[in-house]
């Protein structure tokens, strides 16, 4: 139940512990809050299931209470890194969840492309910024994005994660990577395959990712950018497009 | 040249710009110092060539200004992270090329088994201890890893690694993080089909190292094992056995 003093949650999915795929936390175990809606709309999105309109009946309008039970069902109530993904978490409620996690010593990392900034990233453990590369056919609104630098107020560790499908994008992650120089960069090689909603265990090019995750480091290595780490989505090689784990 | 003033660094080989595929620095591109020697022989050793005294010819006892400069021709003078491993690099003299790094921007990241300890390790930029579990037939001296932690003093950054092939490893494992609290723990899965010398593009059981991957996320994770990170050796799910990438 929700009301005007514990505004809902947009819940897509809750689930873990498994290990973080990606970037700054990859390989540590944590439960996932995958929140629904979106104000962007990737061309290559991977979780369309959390982001496309036609998916909302599928989605939960949760209390924080309510999804803070479950977080706490599935660690067992030991406590563990939550993951706030999307779609855009940004979008969501989340302050009284984190309060409430942290007064039982979770800690939460939330990932969100920077397009909107709320006064509860201050307040993050960990903050990950991923702007959205020429790919995505999104456009970066960089005041937006320095709105979300600001309200973290440099309290959380942040990082940078940017997605890499081309030499295109390739350019927008260095320009990117000097607007922050204080930022730790996280490049990604993209998936072509992402999966189609309803359809999560379907084919991916396993090769192709790798190829891509080659060029990516040779590019890197070539380039001489040796403060980016280059890392594949883990859960990707290992589960392929499956979702929940 | 080496002399009594500059001892020799036994050298297996220096190759890079690659990215760092294991633990803390999974992802970082790197240029890879690995010595010759080592004081263990483990079981299921993936660096034999760098370790079998038979493979000894193949070593060169290089003087640190030559290291050095290799690693400089490598890099193309832009400062990186260099990675020190072997065998074990701890029984090697590498102060002094720390050192000469160190004054041009370059940071130095050693592993070793933490058999031997070195006062240099207190000038380090990453220092990762990585203990041996029972697999590897080797009988680990606490003693000496403890030494290892005091001639490092808290100045580098410290993470514990640990392989894990199988449940008594897993519980070795458990037992050193519950011996050092304040380390980070990296645990990777063990590779059973390792490169023969001289055979390095041989067979990998890339199935195997999967499943081996996914029964410790799902042990780490069951066993609500939240503070370790869990993560495969990222070069060899891209490069399979070969060397000198």
């Amino acid at each position: 139940m929700t009301c005007a003093l514990h505004p809902g949650i947009r819940v897509s999915e809750i689930f873990g512990p498994t290990i973080q795929g990606e970037g700054v936390l990859i390989g540590l175990p944590t439960v996932f809050v995958r929140t629904g809606g979106c104000d962007y709309r990737c061309s290559w999105c991977d979780s369309l299931h959390a982001v496309d309109r036609r998916f909302r009946h599928d989605w939960e309008m949760m209390s924080p209470d309510a999804v803070w039970q479950k977080v706490i069902a599935l660690s067992g109530g030991q406590p563990v890194m939550v993951s706030l993904s999307g779609g855009n978490p940004a979008i969501q409620p989340l302050g009284q969840l984190i309060d409430r996690g942290h007064g039982e010593g979770y800690r939460f990392a939330l990932e969100t492309q920077g397009s909107v900034s709320k006064q509860w990233f201050a307040d993050l453990d960990v903050l990950v910024l991923s702007p959205k590369p020429p790919s995505s056919e999104m456009t970066t609104d960089w005041a937006a994005f320095d709105a979300c630098l600001e309200a973290a107020q440099d309290k959380p560790q942040m990082a940078l994660k940017l997605v890499v499908f081309d030499d295109d994008d390739y350019a927008y992650a260095k320009d990117a990577a000097a607007r922050y120089p204080q930022l730790p960069v996280y490049l990604q090689p993209g998936n072509h395959t992402p999966p189609r909603p309803g359809d999560e265990d379907g084919f991916i090019d396993m090769a192709g990712v790798m190829r891509r995750m080659e060029w990516l480091v040779e590019k890197v290595t070539r380039d001489r950018w040796f403060e980016a780490r280059v890392l594949p989505q883990l859960h990707v090689l290992l589960w392929g497009n499956k979702r929940g784990v």
